[in-house]
């Protein structure tokens, strides 16, 4: 088991991602995404996904030097063409351009069209904080839901992503799915050969399923209302953007395009009164929430997003393990890469990302 | 058992809310909503919430004749203060508002705080649909339902309504509350004796509980998911809004002002496409979802509100029942209010409405 610090592990990703073809700007934003998502906790969108996104620019899915182009730019629209880019960089893109009109006009939107899984979408919420704007993020994404009462894959688990400042309390980050829970999970159900709860998966004839291995759709968060949000998303992401929806989605695996989509609406409270004032009120409401009584067996009430911001000071203080398995995984990639030479150790590899991108 | 048409409600709505003190314009909107909310099959909040507002007008909790002033009216920013105003009526004027702006800027966002509750929110998703806009309006309520691991009324019921254009298909528009269901429905459970299926409320002690006596809160859907929607909603219609939120939300039951607020935030697609291009895309969504395999023993799927739309349909041609108890209700109602004379028959009311508010 290796411990790898935030600055090892931000470098190392950057390395491996410019390493991987993509300009250095772009190597930079993708690889504080990732390590924000390990550090976060949330390893399925972190480092452990560099390997998948150089086979998908290798197989042409993925670009890894596009030529975003802004479609249209009014005072408080941006339509971006993100010619099959990471989505984690055209998001990050669409963020640094839509924050002017966002202070300027008080609410901007931005859609993207031909873009691709955009990551770890707390990211752009904590980014929202950090700038004392609301953002709300959605995309829709490979397809891995029926419509309400269905039996086909045709929508994805398409997440909201909603980001609030506060004063002194944690910001307010909500990054939900509108599925109950993802593919991966079931997957991982399958290979632990457990059964799955009631209520997670529909077998292909969209009969309810406690085996993995005829799990063939995931099902919305509260039956129609989530088939609702998720059907809302598709239509500002996929619809309005100009993206794909339904079977007109990509696989990436199958080397497609994934012409998938995404929106996002950014609020500058200080359009409604002097920001101080909105933060001190969120506050207000984070506390209401946090100081009130607990159900019983219950510890401690938690605002959305308030685990992850704990756990990343936690981890940034002290560093997050690397399991052997993807240590050897990152090592095979950056040997591959020529980023280091065979027979380099992880430690090696750490150092040698070191002064390179540092 | 009376069967009343569409327009003989909405006559007799209107009729009776100038009775009650509304200025004309202001009766024809709530008119139109309560009818609206009928005659899709949400008797909840039609016309038999008309005595219920006549009560909250004299206990002080509503104001009849409120003066909605404008605090911020900016190019793509409109800050209501609703004056304890129906939120139905001021929803609308937020609607006729905000539609200039959205149409010039592209996106456009209306907050209004001192407001209550704004009835059948899918009317909104509907008027969007017909002025070829995407709207979403969301409000916070009256308190039922805990934080995510919490025991004390802190949240409403906090729907989300988004309505969509389409051409020929219907439009879609999803009105969904976040939590799984209201305390309306568990009341019901408790007058018919029945038990409450899991996961529907908590007792006091935030315990499981499927004694309708007992239950206290409603619970979110997808647990933490459904809380987040929640606390997002909370965020731009009481925080954001200026409005009350948690604990500062009054009770009108109790004639204090609810102080609720509401947000909505509307989008012309045509600043992204030609609006005849947006429509024949939602369109082949709709159709792509319609025509897919349904799961086994479904005959039809259904697009978010297109059951809303057929009721209507049939309704509107048909006319609706109005059961004896209702009939009662509002004949004591007009009579009250000098409508009719004593000894009026329900009928006798339905044509005493036909003239003067026709």
């Amino acid at each position: 088991m290796y411990k790898i610090s935030y600055e090892d592990e931000l470098r190392l990703a950057r390395t491996l991602l410019r390493a991987c073809g993509m300009p250095g700007e772009d190597a930079d934003i993708a690889g504080s995404v990732v390590t924000h998502s390990d550090f976060t906790g949330v390893y399925s969108h972190g480092i452990s996904r560099l390997t998948g996104y150089l086979r998908l620019f290798r197989g042409g899915a993925y670009n890894p030097r596009p030529q975003v182009k802004v479609i249209k730019d009014g005072p408080a629209v941006l339509e971006l063409d993100c010619d099959n880019a990471l989505g984690v960089v055209t998001v990050n893109r669409a963020f640094d351009m839509l924050l002017p009109k966002a202070r300027a006009q008080g609410i901007a939107i931005c859609t993207g069209r031909r873009s691709s899984n955009i990551g770890c979408a707390s990211y752009y919420g904590w980014r929202a904080a950090e700038n004392d704007v609301i953002a709300l993020v959605c995309c829709n994404t490979y397809l891995s839901m029926a419509p309400f009462g269905g039996a086909e894959r045709l929508i994805g688990t398409n997440p909201i992503v909603v980001g609030v400042p506060t004063d002194e309390e944690y910001p307010i980050v909500m990054d939900i799915s509108t599925s109950g829970v993802a593919m991966g999970k079931i997957k991982a159900y399958e290979r632990e050969g457990r059964e799955l709860p009631a209520g997670w998966a529909n077998d292909a004839h969209g009969r309810p399923t406690s085996d993995p291995a005829k799990a063939y759709t995931v099902l919305p968060i509260g039956g129609h209302k989530g088939y609702g949000l998720a059907v809302m998303v598709d239509i500002v992401s996929g619809v309005l953007s100009g993206a794909g929806f339904g079977r007109e989605i990509g696989s990436a695996m199958k080397r497609e395009s994934e012409n998938t989509g995404f929106c996002m609406i950014m609020i500058d409270p200080a359009h409604f009164m002097p920001i101080a004032d909105f933060k001190r009120r969120a506050d207000e409401y984070a506390r209401m929430m946090k100081q009130s009584r607990p159900a019983e067996g219950v510890k401690e009430i938690f605002l959305p997003g308030e685990i992850e911001y704990r756990l990343f000071e936690k981890n940034r203080s002290e560093g997050i393990e690397v399991s052997e398995a993807l240590q050897s995984e990152l090592l095979g990639l950056a040997v591959e890469l020529s980023v280091v030479p065979p027979g380099t150790d992880f430690a090696g590899l750490v150092e040698a990302a070191r002064p390179s991108a540092g």
